[in-house]
């Protein structure tokens, strides 16, 4: 049973604050930060990876706007879009979904670790994208 | 004078990875994870809220298939895919990006901080997005 898949159907109740024919936007009962919402699409995929591109579209189209309403309704300063890919990445879900969390403090939510040891030759990185 | 603009003219060096006629991948130089890359519009707008649908898709697009390049040809074992907007959420510079994080390792490069204060009534919090 997918949980994600439950809201979508009702049979699961979620807060729902956006909702077309392709995707679903809820609030995260986490709440990383107040506003903290979720959007899927309401077809099963497991990872954004398996999104086709309407679908993929329209998430990012969505989390655009909810993230509007997060600067103008929700008076926050700032918003972090977040999708985790797997489980070594965070998702704890496995139900694609976008995280659109608002920011209101910088020490807050979110934390990104640089890494000191970066590879210095860049060109050598890229290449593992090209061959 | 934008960093990223000056990129895209090829005035500043960047190591790019893909580039169509809307947007450039190139790596972070910070490289958070090995293969750290960044996907942005070849137009300037400050954050994704500006940028128009067009534009918008092609970027969440272009941040699929990298991540997609990450799992098959880097080996990671997930991906994260990250829009910071604005200062108060990490945003470094003030051209739109989406970073696409390669991961190799649960307790590397992105932490999210749960928030133990979490509003109780997700429905008091989502009439802000509804009203």
């Amino acid at each position: 049973m997918c949980v994600f898949c439950e809201i979508v159907k009702g049979n699961i109740p979620g807060v729902k604050i956006y909702e077309d024919d392709l995707v679903l936007a809820i609030l995260d009962l986490s709440q990383v930060t107040k506003g903290h919402a979720l959007v899927m699409p309401k077809e099963h995929y497991d990872t954004l990876l398996e999104c086709p591109k309407e679908t993929l579209d329209r998430m990012i189209e969505t989390a655009q706007r909810i993230a509007k309403l997060q600067m103008t309704k929700l008076h926050a300063k700032g918003f972090n879009i977040l999708n985790n890919g797997y489980e070594a990445a965070g998702q704890s879900v496995m139900h694609a979904h976008i995280h659109v969390i608002p920011r209101y403090d910088e020490n807050d939510a979110i934390e990104v670790h640089f890494n000191p040891s970066a590879p210095q030759d860049l060109k050598e990185v890229a290449k593992l994208y090209l061959e």
